[in-house]
């Protein structure tokens, strides 16, 4: 798992605050430390208002072994320059018990959207 | 040129109205008639608020000889369910004046942000 922008993502000079969708895959994670979590696989987007709306992480894993694609609502994430990564202020527990799904496997967002708003949506630990 | 969705774009079974940003790359666009006019090659998203600001087009060429890019607004796109396509209302000369670059182009996004918006914020067609 390589944390670096991917490269052959379009032939692009970007700004400060703009950046190609192809590139955003790819880009690093990490907590409000600045600890790294994982990255972006890929992001969702409502194709009619043009928001993003989910973003799926990559967490853990060695050399692909054992990772897992972690969807969470985009307003979880923030863009945080001086990092150049996106922070995601939960604690690591909360994330590892998220709803998530193996990288082999389908994920249906029709059926899962609705569990991964209710994860999210609530402030308190999950039941363990 | 192909208008198929890119494979390989990971294990996903999406709602009608989502999209992950790896497929929208590869939709098809068409004008209001559902004439094909291109692809979308890329969607520039802004990092703070995840919404979606540019649309990076592929118009014409064949076999990559003489295809070009051109950034266009994003809130001129608007999906269309019945063409499964992103619809672009706009004249296909007003298309082919406007700021593009070549596909082996460095496109500098911070010094013609501008000029995108200025072109397509007119409703005037471009001088001649």
């Amino acid at each position: 798992m390589s944390y670096a922008t991917p490269s052959g993502a379009g032939n692009q000079k970007e700004t400060p605050t703009m950046i190609a969708a192809s590139k955003v895959n790819g880009s690093r994670v990490c907590n409000a430390a600045g600890e790294a979590l994982g990255s972006i696989h890929d992001v969702m987007l409502d194709k009619q208002s043009g928001h993003v709306t989910y973003a799926v992480m990559s967490f853990g894993g060695f050399l692909g072994i054992g990772e897992k694609y972690h969807p969470l609502p985009w307003h979880k994430l923030t863009y945080n320059e001086a990092y150049d990564a996106y922070v995601v202020n939960l604690d690591k527990r909360i994330l590892e018990d998220a709803p998530s799904y193996g990288t082999s496997e389908i994920f249906d967002w029709s059926a899962n959207r609705h569990n991964i708003d209710e994860y999210y949506g609530s402030t308190k630990p999950p039941l363990m």
